[in-house]
This record gives C-alpha cells, sequence and structure tokens, in this order.
C-alpha cells in the first residue's frame, strides 16, 4: 500500500458555501490503521472532469476512496463516469432494486423511475449494502487498485464503511494507532512548548502535534505499533506521563471532554450548585453548561445582566461601585459573583464582565479587557484579563477562564 | 479559460482535524469573475506527492491556485517541488530577503538563517508583495497555464489575492456576478418548494439553490451578465421579485443578516428593549443577541431559569402552575415571559421552556417539544414546537423560533 486518495464528488463542494466533510471522518478510521491520507480531492457532477479524475486518483493512488455522486438525480454520476474510466459496463442489479423498492413501499410510496439507476452496478464490482438509504455502495478491483463508491450523506457513509469496508481493510493494516488529545487551559501556546522542551519524541513511532485554540492548547499525542493496539498505548504512556507531570492541572482534559464537561463533572462528584453573572459574555457561560447533558443537578441558572440596572437590581451590585469603579472592574465582578451566589443560593458564584469589542473601549479599558470573578462559602476572587481578538473571541476566551477558575478551585475541594 | 485547480499544501489538512477553507475563499472571489472552480486538491508537505500533484494539476488545469508550503521550515516544499516540477531554477532574490529582515528588525530580532529560503523564487515567475507576512507570492506563467503561489495563513492570503492577483485576473472574466441569499424562518423545507413552484429560472444565467439549514431555510439566487455587474442584479431582480411576493414575511434576511442581527435593528428603530427567560436554551437566546454589536442599546438582560426555584423566585412563575402544568407548559412559558418582562423594566419579555433532550422526555412531554412565548404591553402568547434532533439542535431551533416570534412582532409595529 502505498497512497490512498479520497476523492469527494459535487458541485456544491465547489462553491464558497461548502467543504467536504466525510474526509475527515475517512481520515480517522485509515489511520486507525496506520495508513495516511496522501491525497484528497474535489470534483464536480461534470462527468467529463469525473472522468478525467477518476483516471487520476487510480493512476497516483492504490487505494482510493469515492464519495457521493450515487443519488438517482441527472446530476449523479460517478456511476456512468466510473464505467468509462474503469471500462467496466454497468450492470442491473434485480436484488439492489427490490431493496429499494422495499423502502419506498414501506413508507407506503411508489419507486420513482429515476431510481432504477440506483440499481446499476460496475461489472466485476462489489454491492456494499446500505442500511441507511438508497444508493448502495460498490467495491472495484482494477490493475491491481482498490476503488471503493460511497454514499454521500455521513448517516449513510459512515456505517457502510465500519459494517462493510473497515474489517476488509486489514489486509492493508500498517500498524495500531492509539491516540490521545491533552487539552490545557491558563497557558500560552509558547509557555506550553518551553514546558515541553525535550520532550518532542526521537523515536518515528511517536507523534506529537501543539495546536493554539481560541482560549485552549491541544497537545495531540499518536503513537503506532505493529504488535497492537495495547503496544501502541504502551509505547505512548512514557510520554504522556512526561507530559502530564510537567504540565500538572493544566491539562484540564485528556479524554476529549471540553472544559464544560469537565466543570459539570467535577461539579457533580462533590455535590455542588453553581450559578451565573453575565455581562460582556452575554450567556454564553450558560449556554455552554447548559450543553452538558445532566448539568441541571448542578446548575441553578444564571443571569445575563447586560445593563448596570439588571447588575443592581437582580445581583445587588451597588450603585456606589458601578459609579466609582465602573460596570467593568474587579470590584463590579467580585460583586457579581457574590450577588447571583446569594440570588440562587448555590455553592458557587461565576461572574465575568469585561469589553468584548468591536467598540466601546477606553485607553483606560480597552477592547478585550475583561474581568472574571468566582464567589464560593469562605470568599471572592477576581482576575484581571486582556484578551486579543473580534467580539466573538473575547466573549469565547472570558467564557473559557471563568470555567477554568471554577475548575481549579473546584480540583482543591475534596469531594 | 477552461479549468481552474485550487491546491492546497499541508499534512494537516489530511488529518481528522482540519480543513482547508481557504479555497472557499478563492472560491468566492473567482465566482465574482463568472469563474467556477473545477477541482480542489490537498496533498501533504512531501515533496515526491507535491511534484506529483503540481503536474497533474498543470495538465489538467488552465489556472492553478497553490496555497501553502511557503514557510521558512523543513517541513514547507512548495518551492522545491515547483522548481522540480516546472523545471524552473529557485534564484534568491535580494529584495525580497531585505523585506523579511526588516520586518525582523522592526520586531527587535535578527532574521533567523531559515528564512533565507523564503526569498527563492522560481526563475521567470513574478514576485507578489506578501504585506502581512515573510513569505511572498509567485505567479508563473509555464507551457500556456497561470499557477499562483500563495502564503497559507488566510490574512496573509486574502489581501495578497485582493490587491495583486485579481485585478490581473479581469483578462479570465467570464462575466459579471450577482448573488444574493433569501434566509427564511417559520417554514419547511418543502413549504418553501411549494411556494417557489414555477418560479425555477430556465435562463442558464440565472441559479437558483435551496439550502435547509437548522432553523432556517436558505435561498443562494446567482446571475452572470457578460454586459456588467448592474446587469447582472437587473437579470435577478424579477426572480427575486417575485419570490420575495411570494415569500412575504417569512423571509427575514436579504443582505446576509443572521436573525440576531434582524432583530436587533427591528428592536434599536423601533426604540424598543427586551429581556429573555431561558430554560432549555440555556442562554443561547442571550449569547446570540449579545454577539450583534450595539445590541446594549436595546437588550437588558436575560435569566437563566434551569431550575424551578430560579423560576420561581426569579421570574415569579407561581408555584401552582409548576405543580400542576409543569415546566415545560404553554402556561410555564408564557408567565416566564411575562416575569421577565416585568423583572427588566422591558418592552418585550422572550421566553423558552421545552426538554431539549437526551434524556428528560416522557410519552407526553417527549425529547423536543418546546414551548416559546412573548409577552408585550398588551399580552402574551406561547406557541407548543415539536423539533427533531439532538440537544444543540433542538437548543437552536428553539432560540430561533422565539427571536422570529419577536421579529414577526415587531414588523406589524410602526416605528
Amino acid at each position: 500500500m502505498k497512497r490512498v486518495e479520497i476523492l469527494a464528488v459535487g458541485s456544491e463542494l465547489l462553491t464558497p458555501f461548502f467543504l467536504d466533510t466525510n474526509s475527515l471522518f475517512l481520515a480517522g478510521r485509515l489511520n486507525s490503521l496506520g495508513l495516511e491520507v496522501s491525497f484528497k480531492t474535489v470534483v464536480g457532477d461534470d462527468e467529463d472532469d469525473l472522468v478525467l479524475r477518476l483516471e487520476e486518483a487510480s493512476r497516483l493512488a492504490d487505494l482510493i476512496l469515492v464519495i457521493g455522486g450515487l443519488g438517482p438525480t441527472a446530476d449523479d454520476r460517478t456511476r456512468e463516469a466510473a464505467s468509462r474510466a474503469f471500462g467496466r459496463k454497468l450492470i442491473s442489479v434485480p436484488e439492489i432494486l427490490r431493496r429499494i423498492e422495499d423502502r419506498f413501499k414501506r413508507r407506503g410510496l411508489p419507486m420513482p423511475a429515476s431510481n432504477r439507476k440506483q440499481g446499476d452496478v460496475l461489472e466485476g464490482a462489489e454491492v456494499l449494502t446500505n442500511e441507511f438509504g438508497t444508493a448502495p455502495g460498490q467495491w472495484l478491483e482494477w490493475n491491481g487498485k482498490s476503488i471503493i463508491f460511497f454514499p454521500g450523506p455521513p448517516h449513510e457513509l459512515e456505517p457502510m464503511f465500519d459494517v462493510h469496508v473497515l474489517p476488509r481493510l486489514e489486509p492493508f493494516r500498517r500498524g495500531y494507532l492509539f491516540h490521545k488529545t491533552l487539552k490545557i487551559s491558563g497557558l500560552t501556546e509558547s509557555a506550553v512548548e518551553d514546558l515541553m522542551a525535550g520532550l518532542y519524541p526521537v523515536d518515528p513511532a511517536l507523534e506529537v502535534t501543539t495546536l493554539a485554540k481560541p482560549g485552549q492548547i491541544e497537545i495531540h499525542l499518536r503513537s503506532l505499533s505493529s504488535a497492537g493496539r495495547q503496544e501502541a498505548e504502551s509505547l505512548l504512556r512514557p510520554l504522556e506521563t512526561a507530559l502530564l507531570a510537567r504540565l500538572g492541572e493544566n491539562v484540564f482534559s485528556v479524554g476529549g471532554e471540553s472544559l464544560e464537561e469537565v466543570v459539570g463533572s467535577l461539579l457533580r462528584s462533590r455535590k455542588a450548585t453553581l450559578a451565573c453573572a453575565e455581562s460582556c459574555t452575554g450567556g454564553l457561560i450558560s449556554h455552554r453548561l447548559t450543553n452538558v447533558p445532566g448539568i441541571s443537578e448542578s446548575f441553578i441558572g444564571g443571569m445575563t445582566a447586560y445593563s448596570n440596572r439588571a447588575k443592581e437590581e437582580w445581583l445587588a451590585v451597588p450603585c456606589e461601585v458601578l459609579v466609582e469603579s465602573g460596570a467593568v472592574s474587579a470590584r463590579a465582578a467580585e460583586s457579581m459573583a457574590a450577588g447571583i451566589r446569594l440570588a440562587a443560593g448555590a455553592d458557587f458564584g461565576l461572574a465575568v464582565t469585561g469589553i468584548a469589542g468591536p467598540s466601546g473601549g477606553t485607553p483606560d479599558k480597552p477592547v478585550g479587557l475583561v474581568y472574571t470573578a468566582l464567589a464560593w462559602e469562605n470568599g471572592v476572587e477576581a482576575v484581571k484579563n486582556q484578551f486579543l481578538g473580534n467580539r466573538d473571541q473575547v466573549k469565547f476566551q472570558s467564557s473559557q477562564k471563568a470555567l477554568d477558575m471554577l475548575r481549579r478551585r473546584l480540583l482543591k475541594i475534596r469531594p
């Protein structure tokens, strides 16, 4: 096995509005076999273009995954193009037609005539059953190349790949992949790089990639072993352990969880309750927390106090705090955190106030200045932050910082 | 001009974690010249693979836009690969080196030796200045093909394209494109299709694409004229007018605005104020509204009343409503809307309560059952909705429905 190509078909994928995302799924599955993707190509529904790219792919790659163009409409030309590119006749398979007719029958509909062509299969190709749609997949062996055709809808492609294709790719396996993602908050990318100094592996079976995302740094770790998945995991462990020792509590997740999921679990395990008071984040912290199923056990509610009036009346922020220090100040943030904690009768009160931009900044209080605060039974603390970026980015980083303050405090409280 | 190919370079674009998004920008710009993209290709940093794909692209396409691989590291091989593919020597250009050194000098740093190779240009290629980074672009004419090399970071590529490339693509122009997007709320995709019956254009210069997105339908209209942009606009107008007449107030935006932006403008122009009470949306409505700059004039604040306690204490929802009808009921939604309106002293109170899932559903009140309510000076109304999808999708559709209720009422109120 030398090269793998993913070829996505569809004119909409060449517009400014759409990207092919099936290739992300397929790349992940191929990686699990130790296979890397060499090329990804997108071509429209033009049959001549499609023939060109199928010929190309079968010249440059050895395993080719073709996505889409198997629908019933006149635009769907993958079957016809493949027939031309590989010199194989299209043969109508009665059994497939029966399956398609059955699908329509179960919904009480006659099969439209246009669907007949979905029963056409390349001569010599093996049919891959589609449990969730009308278009079957096809597996063609041609001149020593394996060319596999998939329908485009992800809910049809993904189970088809996992059930009918993945097990049959075993002979192509180059190894067993194990991967883990460390997510880090509260450190800059360069601080993470400094802490990782000397830990970058020399072993080519280990791979480390550091990604800076808004409000968090991710370290993607991958190991490949020819012996098995457990061996790949063992191979990775010393590096993972060393990284965790260096990065300590800055790592908030090793299993893919988001920060709000981690905070949700910590609250639940400690039977602690939370309420939020938000100004510049405008409900984003609440929104993120309530994306976590089961959070209603711990999350009492939140207030978006966007106006001074709401800050005073809902959160009991004293008027003199707003007048003397302003709504964007450590005092206001602390007062909001204490106020929401009291109003909700919660164990923790989390608050954010700041200037998300694009306007509203002053030399003293520039855009991106955000105070995050946490109130608990015995105290309250506020942190001053200066974030960069547009309104969205400032909102997200602020919510991340606030959730991280809570996470760090929860880690110091035994359940 | 027959075919255009966009070739993106970078091994990270072949992993499960990243997609090339520069091609969306480039496709939009090419479309404005009446040019369609024929192929998009992604290749990793392997020099041999890159040579193969560059040769391929120059064989199949006439205009080739190559993105990335122009950085200073050992991984950046686009220059070397192009040199091999097109048989052109790399020549170090002192003027480029001086520019790069200057960039470092302004930041008080010496230029690392690795950056020297960014001064290398293919023999005969024209240099495209990079105002926002170190790697210049290159424009190579080769065997009647135009091959243009861009740096990968969008903030470097986009201005380089607009300033140095777009004006020079005039000779390739196939026409003038005009496009418009109608965004629709409150109708299903099939209802929109029914209303559009007979309006699909036969003129090949007009193109209509309907997209169903969560909580809204979009109709993308495009027209192409060889005479000019205004002519293209005129060409589209009859269709646009007919569609607007059929779809009426269900169209909430014709200029690209989001529903929260539309609601924000309507509130501002009517000098009306708003507050929200959210249960299952958990702050999402507040979050969406506060993504709109300037919303603080109209948006007083919101409460996420996730617990019954918060509903009673913060929003004055009567205990008997919660006991008799439950928190997910029309009565509770109306009471929340009226409660937040009063608590905030706002003109409008918007409320949502429902079951976002994945658990919490019963036969009587299944997952996806959501009540949205609006309170105003003279009344309150609640709507019962049954949404499909996962937690995220139910939350989003609920927020969309609530914002749309407010939009429709605001449209009936003269400013």
